[in-house]
């Protein structure tokens, strides 16, 4: 068979780079569950009409068909499923008798995308989602919770700096309502596309939404205002604007970015901006966008918000709040870069040589005693001259090369990359706690493009 | 929307028995880890000629389609793999160039089988997988390797007792060919039907093959031998039977068997079974199943073996020794008949009460102190009486609710099934370890039925 090739959209990692990704999934798992997020995993598939649901027919879904199906059978009338908010809200509808509300649910798993291959755009990638969900009534703060435990999950992960950036779909909508206008949601649709237009053309289409020069000017100050505390709420009173609703939003999101400043994040940073809408999407309240700083071009890598009717079974309503982190999204342009692996290509920290075959029943035991405490290790393949069993554990990154005692002498352990060599005890000798698993480095690190759209306070 | 109703074949777990799941799954992961077994993930597809190779046109595979294909455009090309067998064996062809052999690599995903519904069939399940692949050559001491760490893996897992059955396929075809078999391979096929033929119609298909009665009594014979220790060898060659490959054959189980008596294990016993066969797969040394005692029906949910060619690119030849755990069957049976489970539906060991709703941010406080120490905290929904927050974390299986201080009096817990509460501070309470995670439970573990094909020595 001839050596196989890739298929796009379909990434895959090397061991190495495999360790690095599942360092950030391991991090973003003890987070959830420290926060009291319960695991979930749903099955990859859904039924179509499920997967078809709210009109939402552009989604490019993957139809599975039986190979063995009988003639004229058809597809099998399921598809993988495209997102984990989907599965979730079956999930919840279908257990709810069995589940315990509010309900906190973390959910790391793949979704598929059945788009033709393009640059950059995945066919299957891993999403890291938590939401929580309620029967009828869901409290805001919840919303600042959910935000709080995505931004302390993403803190500190070996990845550039990241820019949570909210808003609050009330105050959007009670802004343009406030302003005059007669359909907000047009409006705010129009506001969406500020990124892509101009300004003169974002204008055209407000003129087209019956907003004047006066009001379309306030529409486009609003979308400029960005602050990392609640001083937007002073910037927006100043457009002269009032509604109940807009009051809502504006005392929403001052509460969701006050509390986030108060919380210790590491690489990350949460800043209000008045732009973010979310597209066309079913979010009620807070929505929540991230950018990976000097990869703007990726869009957000993690996003959400606030929706009002997560599921619905005609007898309760289950309000949600929830992001999606795009794992995938996130690691595998570093990854494709050299800007993030690790320190080996093997769990093992210990290599055991092998002075001859006879011997490894004893190289065995020693590395079995070191396993005992906690050490991953492995023993030599063949009992090869010393130096090429070092060769060997260089080769894959193996920090400690032991030596099983000849004679009257003790057991050796080398560092092969210092070369210092000490007697050592398997009952005793532990490397360095950095030594024990594979260790996450950034070559290159890439330095954040300077971003003109700087947080103004 | 209706309650939606479950999808066949696609089992799904609630909260507490995911758990129950995840603890087997960071058990397995961590014992393959620990012997420097490197974490392989491989995409969910494969191109459909890669699924169908080696006329494996009856497996049951799920075929993918866009469902925004162009009219015409047909399937995708791709399916669903059916085994992580496959995946693999590409992986290391696409990948030779950058992997170092031999490579020791661990797998554990999801597998699919687009097969008819039926009872006890898994159309979605997990497989855990562990293979050493070398280049060229592979010896023998990786086949004790692979089985050492598998019993390891099994050893101390929240199951009935586990029995791993060894053979050899050297054994079986030197025996056939000693025997005077003109196709040891059809003999193989034959005695692989002796569970489900009584014995004269193996004796029938036996005579088909030109064995007369000696021959065939021989080979029912060398079939029912069964022990726990090396004592195997004294018993076939009591049968008189000579072949060079049989000799191969018979030192190899015996090494392995060895090698497995000299491993602590607990509720894993190991045999030498020379019944087993493994069907007509590629297994060309050491073959392995597994039988969960008192569930024999499920068939073996854990086998593998050698294989001299893994893959081929032309180039190379790649021998491998593997096995695969079928995690989803092992564990489902147990969790779905009410035998295993954990202790509560959420990560949280502390549930901290609300005194008011102004006083959130207090309770938050206290919750992060708990976390920053490792221990999984949540915050009351809403500040109900005492009372009711402690069914909440009652309804939850929270075994702590935390009380903070007010006026004068310190913070206090209180576990909610003994009842004791006590002062306590955030910075130093710390959980017993028992109740830091949910524990695994298993309610009416189910007694192993006796089996009457026991061990023999």
């Amino acid at each position: 068979m001839a050596r196989p090739t890739p298929l796009s959209g379909f990434p895959e990692l090397l061991p190495a780079d495999r360790f690095a990704e599942q360092h950030v999934l391991d991090h973003l798992r003890r987070t959830f569950e420290l926060h009291g997020f319960a695991p979930v995993e749903t099955r990859a598939v859904e039924p179509m009409d499920q997967l078809l649901r709210k009109g939402e027919i552009d989604k490019e879904v993957y139809v599975l068909r039986r190979l063995q199906a009988a003639e004229g059978e058809g597809d099998a009338g399921i598809g993988l499923h495209f997102d984990l908010t989907v599965p979730f809200a079956r999930y919840v509808l279908e257990h709810a008798g069995k589940l315990e509300f509010p309900f906190r649910r973390y959910q790391i798993q793949k979704v598929w995308r059945g788009e033709r291959p393009q640059e950059g755009r995945f066919r299957e990638f891993t999403q890291a989602d938590i939401d929580v969900v309620a029967k009828d009534e869901l409290p805001f703060h919840f919303d600042v919770e959910i935000a709080t435990v995505m931004a302390e999950a993403l803190s500190g992960l070996p990845v550039p700096p990241l820019r949570i950036q909210v808003n609050n779909r009330k105050l959007l909508e009670g802004f343009y309502r406030g302003l005059g206008a007669a359909d907000p949601a047009a409006v705010m649709r129009v506001m969406d596309k500020i990124d892509k237009l101009p300004a003169d053309g974002v204008r055209d289409l407000l003129a087209k939404e019956d907003l004047d020069e006066e009001q379309a000017g306030k529409c486009l100050a609003l979308a400029g205002i960005r602050t990392s505390d609640a001083s937007f709420v002073d910037q927006v009173r100043a457009l002269g604007v009032d509604d109940p609703l807009l009051d809502e939003g504006l005392q929403e999101l001052a509460q969701l970015v006050e509390a986030l400043a108060a919380v210790e994040l590491d690489g990350v940073t949460v800043t209000a901006d008045l732009r973010i809408a979310r597209g066309l999407d079913y979010y009620t309240g807070s929505v929540f966008e991230t950018v990976l700083e000097g990869f703007e071009s990726l869009g957000s890598i993690c996003s959400g918000g606030r929706y009002e009717k997560l599921a619905d079974d005609g007898r309760n309503v289950y309000p949600g709040v929830g992001i999606s982190l795009g794992v995938t999204r996130l690691l595998v342009p570093l990854i494709s870069r050299g800007h993030l692996t690790t320190s080996r290509a093997v769990p093992s920290a210990v290599l055991v040589a092998l002075v001859d075959e006879e011997s490894r029943p004893l190289s065995n035991a020693i590395a079995q005693r070191l396993r005992a405490r906690g050490v991953p290790t492995e023993v030599a393949a063949a009992p090869q001259k010393f130096g090429k069993q070092i060769r060997y554990a260089e080769r894959r990154g193996i920090p400690y090369v032991w030596f099983p005692a000849t004679g009257d002498g003790a057991d050796q352990v080398k560092d092969i990359r210092s070369g210092d060599q000490a007697d050592a005890d398997p009952d005793v000798w532990t490397p360095p706690a950095d030594d024990l698993r594979p260790a996450v480095v950034t070559p290159n690190a890439p330095t954040p493009t300077n971003d003109t759209r700087g947080a103004t306070s």
